[in-house]
């Protein structure tokens, strides 16, 4: 466990089934991931008994004890203060070197809360974002902020297209990704100035080539871009609405099912077809939402997720330790000023 | 044709497939609205040929002639000044008293351009909204502002949520709709200044035990709310997020079905599951986006609709004339001083 850049910490107590989900989901990520090493932040009575199940794992996985952690009822203003905590430990464990990244299953305000005051933003980002990989017809994209700002500037929105940038080339592979702001029509002059003044931006860094302008919400599943950029409270109303609309056609899909003595007797010829929608829709693979820009990555796991779900988190996170994902965006914002560019756009202007 | 709030006045030279869908799509309506009278503007000669075909029409329609129509690539700054134009003089209709409610499958910005220039925001309402009609899984739910308003202060949110209830009330026939604001999540403190503020105005207005607090994206397919609330960015995201998600998980089924040798085979099986969904999710049944606010109902029938979809369109307007929307809204708001209200609010929190 000599290099930390391959060494992910664990918040072994957070999520609704930990440690059990925690511990059989890294047995799970290691099969595809053989060259990460964990550390585990809490009970060790506990995890030892669950790790018991998987001998292997004590070859590349450390536990370090804590018998307390953060309750989901928390709230983030007191949990920042109690550095006992499994979740709190695993965090500073990025801090202090030991690991690159942090996954956690356990409460997101707080995850979100220790991860950006102790890992602090990267030299030259302003804010952090929360970034998540959403599933269109012919893939994945990467979209952010989700939730992190309620309002952003336009030097916010153009710094997460470089980190999103980033984050499509490390995660999903895409050499090249284009780069889209989201907004409510395609024109120069729709949607609010910010993201104007951000499409300004973007065009004068090394993403010019890459940025394909504005992308419309029903153009996302139509794979138009890689990198959906927005602010927190806009990304996060169209990926809880992309939610909503998923459950409302299945749903549709399952009464349309239930009401039809015909459908009901052909029941064994759609099997494949529910499966293969219930594979392609599986919520379990696009677990994991990262907190990005800070000096370290913080991923959060959904609550309730089980191993496999579990083990997605860690895969994605993987993928973006072994490239070295916060050096990357180190140096990629090293030679863009956006504050500068930022001061130039405006005086364009008037 | 004596009383006005039964007529409509109709663009008839708006849509793809203008007249016909239009004089089809009123001959449709009028089986359900036998009590609505329509003035329909454009080409006589157009017209007539189309009116041939449902003698009946002639009873309860009347035809001015224009040979200007508003085309597709016309920008709102230059049909504003064009007083021929079927759109044009269909709104005025409105101004001039003669007919209640327009309705145009025609150019969008014009549209809305139009409606606000001449019939003008209605006496203590600051802006206008655009809504419509969205389903979930129980029924449906009216949704505004769908982007007349790229940002909204809270008195504006405050005054959609009037009108909301009474557009609930009127098209949706519920008795006391449940009023919710769209926001990132239901505590309080969540998402932005303006939608806290507006919470506040409206727990302070008639409106108080209708409110609900705070909707989450999700939850609006859930059926939790009768009336989404939202600035026009937000909605209009919201709303073009649901289609493409829609859309997203149809193609899915459609390809499952064909890449399944079995699905393939089970297919008249599957025919009334597909009919169901076809059926529900039939995008004409939420046809018109109506504009509302002003002093008169301006509707926004779907460029591409045919005349099942623009028949829609007029029973959503019909529904509203009949009940007098617009003097409703100016009798609900006359004794409500959100201005004040919001001065109050401000005073409250320094």
């Amino acid at each position: 466990m000599s290099d930390n850049n391959l060494v992910i910490s664990v918040d072994a107590m957070g999520g609704d089934n930990s440690p059990r989900v925690v511990v059989e989901g890294i047995h799970i990520a290691h099969k595809k991931n053989p060259d990460i090493n964990f550390i585990l932040f809490g009970d060790e009575v506990k995890v030892a008994e669950e790790m018991k199940r998987f001998p292997k794992l004590k070859d590349f996985c450390r536990v370090v004890h804590t018998d307390e952690y953060v309750h989901n009822e928390d709230k983030p203003s007191q949990v920042i203060r109690n550095k006992n905590t499994s979740m709190y430990m695993a965090i500073d464990a990025v801090r202090r070197g030991d690991a690159a990244a942090v996954i956690s299953a356990g409460n997101t305000g707080a995850l979100m809360a220790i991860s950006k005051m102790i890992l602090k933003t990267i030299q030259k980002i302003h804010r952090p974002a929360i970034c998540t990989n959403i599933p269109h017809k012919n893939g994945m994209c990467v979209m952010l902020d989700l939730g992190a700002n309620t309002e952003c500037s336009a030097v916010n929105l153009a710094e997460f297209a470089i980190i999103g940038n980033i984050l499509a080339r490390h995660s999903l592979e895409i050499e090249r990704p284009r780069i889209a702001l989201l907004n409510i029509g395609a024109e120069e002059m729709k949607g609010r100035e910010e993201i104007h003044q951000a499409a300004k931006m973007i065009k004068n860094t090394h993403l010019d080539l890459n940025f394909i302008g504005y992308i419309e919400p029903h153009q996302i599943s139509e794979g138009y871009a890689d990198v959906i950029v927005s602010d927190g409270f806009t990304g996060n109303i169209a990926l809880k609405t992309m939610e909503g609309t998923a459950k409302l056609v299945s749903g549709l899909l399952k009464s349309s099912i239930k009401n039809s003595v015909l459908a009901k007797l052909g029941l064994p010829f759609l099997l494949p077809v529910i499966w293969n929608m219930k594979k392609t829709m599986d919520p379990r693979k696009y677990n994991g939402a990262m907190f990005v820009g800070l000096n370290g990555l913080s991923v959060k796991s959904h609550g309730g997720t089980d191993a496999i779900g579990y083990s997605y988190a860690i895969d994605n996170a993987s993928k973006l330790v072994r490239q070295n994902f916060v050096q990357t965006i180190r140096e990629e914002v090293e030679h863009v000023d956006l504050d500068e560019l930022s001061q130039e756009i405006l005086y364009d202007v008037y």
